[in-house]
């Protein structure tokens, strides 16, 4: 079974973590949301990317779901003594990828091109392309601030701002990644796996050519709500403010039109009646990942799960 | 007396380390090289800027000439291992410098203010201009590797291309730092430290309005290379490939027109009759600084000189 996985950072690279660790680099390829990617010091930051790259490489950070394990902070804090900022914080090890991907970028090499790189590098098998090599820039209208780059938002002001709306400068004369679209054609489901549905996987979405290439897939999403809250990020609170009661079937009515399976927790079991009322089959387990042996328990139900979900479609 | 000071890295940074022990930041500013900066890993780099800044600053590396002292080198073995180039050295605390700059300059700051704040949180006193805010490069011509950008020239290359040429790209539409041209009108001298006189101090004349602005004063100069060999970097070994030999009245032809007077080293004693029969006033002292003592007792006889060189231009 060829599986095609679209991501974000923490919740999705966990479940990545198990799907590659049970298929193959010709079964499982990976596409990484961008939108959140901004300049830091200069430097290219890619903070989905690496997420996804580390976790594979067994770099990440568990307790943090960003950056590296055992990580340093030494160019942190004397960049803080010069005056810099330092609200996003960067790990030594970190800032080397930083400084290794925009030395690439400044040759002209694109971000595909370079996450490849890197990753024979960290020796990551599993193919891992950005959702598009051109600019794409997630923007949080809110309600206090107006207009706020993604990481001003998500990490300068914590997600305290109310959200109104979401925009993805840029994605609509963007292109998928080269070799993306042709992934998706080849594969035989299509997996938007437990990442935030509004900043991690709507922004692949909104790129032309993605939606219409997955529309002709099974699709099998997995929410990353539980029992009305996400297990980690702001999704739950970006339903809230947006007017829709987070919830499972709420995600499941996010990502309408597009999903033949859908995977959420047994705490939601009520909600099985209207995701079956939307004729999409429903897989009701411990979606939690505590470690590694959640992801890989949950990777192989997915699996199964895309494999009955694939015989229904014949 | 006012003086304004230009140079360039290494030998000019320890002169005008002397200059400033005895002359206030009102008496003495400095006008920096610019034309050996350049983008690494995507970092603005500016090796000449950094070098008198951190001399002045107390932070220099006295065995290297570059760099700081006490220097660590984590990072650049990090990038190392990604792959990325490590021909030229930038250590932790340099790197910091870097990549405060870059983030300033991302965010629309000038070089000049940049280096000012740079300078500010260094408690470096007497101010430093980059020679323009806007980009030169300055570019040498070789024989066998044609053109060559000037830090693969001089750092990767180990200088051991025969030169033909330089260029100063950018420098016939770049303008003096903002107060540069207004520093040189209030100066009653001007000294063109023993820096190299064809990359360090003729990327600064090759600005248009310098040239014009200092040949209104009197200009002392002191020449980098002693017994017919430069202390330290190419500049001999530049004179040879232009097929002039290399001496202390070399240089002062180099800059004939401009001298009123010129220091050169007691070694150089044979030179002094051609050197007056360009109606230079001649200066012939202990020009080597071996420590922080030879700078400020250099720097104390090139003021003296200065002072002398004045009563006789009224």
């Amino acid at each position: 079974m060829k599986v095609v996985a679209l991501t974000g950072g923490v919740g999705g690279a966990k479940l990545v973590y198990g799907l590659a660790a049970l298929l193959s680099p010709e079964e499982l390829s990976v596409i990484v949301n961008t939108g959140d990617d901004f300049d830091c010091w200069g430097l290219r930051v890619c903070p989905d990317l690496d997420t996804v790259c580390y976790t594979l490489a067994g770099l990440a950070n568990p307790k943090t779901g960003w950056g590296q394990q055992d990580e340093t902070w030494e160019i942190l804090k004397k960049v803080r003594s010069l005056g810099g900022s330092t609200w996003f914080k960067i790990g030594d090890n970190d800032l080397a990828t930083h400084l290794r991907r925009t030395e690439l970028l400044s040759e002209g090499e694109t971000l595909s091109s370079v996450t490849q790189k890197l990753c024979s590098i960290w020796g990551v098998k599993h193919q891992i392309l950005p959702m598009s090599d051109d600019p794409i820039r997630t923007i949080v209208h809110t309600a206090e601030h107006g207009e706020l780059a993604f990481q001003r938002y998500f990490v300068q002001l914590a997600c305290q701002p109310v959200v109104r709306a979401f925009e993805f400068c840029g994605a609509e004369v963007a292109s998928p990644a080269p070799g993306a679209l042709a992934l998706i054609d080849k594969a035989d489901v299509v997996i938007l796996t437990p990442s935030n549905p509004f900043v991690s996987i709507d922004p692949i979405l909104a790129i032309p050519g993605y939606r219409q290439a997955i529309e002709k897939k099974p699709v099998v999403g997995i929410s990353p709500l539980v029992g009305g809250k996400a297990v980690k990020g702001p999704a739950a609170k970006m339903f809230h403010e947006l007017g829709i009661v987070p919830s499972a079937s709420a995600v499941a009515g996010h990502y309408q039109g597009l999903l033949r399976g859908f995977v959420f927790d047994t705490q939601d079991q009520t909600e099985l009646e209207k995701i079956e009322r939307w004729r999409i089959i429903p897989l009701i387990t411990n979606t939690i990942m505590r470690d590694a042996q959640d992801r890989i328990r949950l990777a192989e139900e997915v699996i199964k799960f895309c494999e009955l979900v694939l015989t229904r479609s014949l």
